[in-house]
């Protein structure tokens, strides 16, 4: 990934791409936003992201659908049509150049000109933003399958507390365990619920094959949009999908396990808590699975492609 | 509060104070971490706050130790011995020119210069802030008690997904019942944890005080060292303190119910759920620990003068 963008404030390396806030399109070390706004401070924001590949968006209405349900879900304001937030996505990944993208949307409660502790006194604050496409299994991973463990003792924040299906920033639960796996040899981990079910990992939903058929957790996780994908796939093929609580015993007896990002789109995992999954290789449900998801990127019904004109800017 | 600091790059209103990052001393409006910052991206950040009162920090050991028990835990590193801290908190205020301060530290994740998702790759980021004191209650609410609800529907991040000693910014669950709160009439909220014991509300603890004696919630709480500094005076009056479990009915069938906090400090609570506490206004109890919190901000044990020097900056 090249490292194009020194930070005139810090001097830090950013990488490669473009960014958009208060009404300008500006380049991605620019994009900060005060220690003061109620999105770092309560993290009280929300947001979406969405990739480019080879030029085109993938499902970009459906991640902009789900983007205002978790905004009005938490009262806060984005005054932009669905089209403007559209072009104004297009158009940072057009100034940034990048072919394949990582564009994320997002809005803060902001700040509060008082400092007041009252968050309808917050002016809110729309930022977008598009950085080279990054995913949750590198290239070797994608290859040969991740090594995962179930981490124990963190339990995903229940929706008793936060709702999932709010796209939320509340990660120290999945934090707390990736930094436990990495000690434990682990190159990703998926956490349970509160009431011992699997749930999710740090970005991604999970999922098992066994007999042919797809299993998925339900309750306390996001649903994903590749999830959805995953979904939507299975159903052409008439492979059966099932969505409800899933044990720690399924993962062990599984045939196949993948999980599911818009950060990697169908990753194979091979090795769970250091043992082998099935025979240790990608399996063909998951193969399949993954062959049908990028040639679903070609498809105008699901994608909308960027007119580059050779601009790069950031 | 004055607002008199309008950012360059926003064109937005921010309070008077001034602010620490990147080794320099900058305008409050000027300090801004970038949108990549997993502070923001996965509120991967601890921190603490520590308030100024008639030119005098009060308690500032503690509140530097316990942000140092929370960075040890979530692996952050922050690169200044305990001494150049507090030297950095002091300028802050004394450039600020407050005598009457709020002043927060906290360090994020930070930035990876490659946009990757193992936190280790980033580069940890430490903030520090001083702003207006600001407190939970409104002058007329600490002079009348202000009016509380319990909220049912949301329940703190408990401990299994968030220790609640790391001090977070993990806040939807108490900003959604917070706005839920001001639907029904309340000025604030508490909210219970999963198993149905009160907690604590938006960056207080609450106390009751029922025939002489405090009861205070022990578990899925922060210890605050406001909530510290109660046990410490009601130890000098021989009062008792329960620290432990405490039922929505505990609070019903209160004497006196107050909230605690670094923002406000001791504050009574005259109404609960719509209904008056006791005879409806701040009892004997709350006032004695009201007058001897802010008596003991003159305590040189406890507090440390600002050597300000007449500057006054933005």
């Amino acid at each position: 990934m090249s490292v194009q963008d020194i930070g005139r404030l810090d001097g830090l390396a950013y990488p490669r791409g473009a960014a958009y806030m208060n009404g300008q399109f500006i380049a991605l070390s620019e994009a900060r936003i005060s220690v003061l706004d109620w999105g770092l401070l309560h993290s009280d924001v929300t947001y979406d992201t969405v990739h480019v590949w080879n030029g085109r968006f993938f499902r970009l209405d459906s991640h902009i659908a789900r983007f205002r349900r978790s905004l009005e879900k938490l009262r806060l304001r984005v005054d932009l049509t669905d089209d403007a937030l559209r072009d104004i996505l297009v158009e940072c990944v057009r100034r940034s150049g990048l072919r394949n993208a990582y564009v994320e949307m997002l809005c803060t409660r902001g700040v509060s000109p008082t400092f007041s502790r009252d968050p309808r006194d917050a002016v809110n604050q729309f930022v977008a933003f598009a950085v080279p496409y990054g995913s949750v299994a590198n290239e070797r991973q994608l290859r040969e399958g991740m090594h995962l463990h179930v981490i124990d003792d963190v339990r995903r924040i229940p929706p008793a507390s936060v709702d999932p299906q709010i796209k939320n920033y509340h990660w120290l639960d999945l934090v707390t365990a990736l930094l436990k796996g990495y000690d434990a040899g682990a190159e990703t981990v998926v956490i349970k619920t509160t009431d011992d079910a699997i749930a999710e990992g740090p970005g991604f939903n999970v999922f098992v094959v066994k007999g042919g058929q797809l299993f998925t957790p339900e309750a306390g996780v996001l649903h994903g949009i590749t999830r959805q994908t995953v979904f939507d796939l299975a159903a052409r093929r008439d492979m059966a999908v099932r969505a409800a609580r899933m044990s720690e015993q399924q993962l062990r007896d599984a045939d196949e396990i993948f999980i599911t990002s818009t950060a990697g789109g169908v990753m194979p995992v091979t090795r769970l808590n250091g043992a082998p999954v099935g025979d240790g290789q990608p399996g063909p449900v998951t193969r399949g699975l993954f062959d049908a998801y990028w040639q679903a990127h070609d498809d105008p019904a699901w994608s909308l492609a960027v007119d580059y004109d050779d601009q790069v800017c950031g």
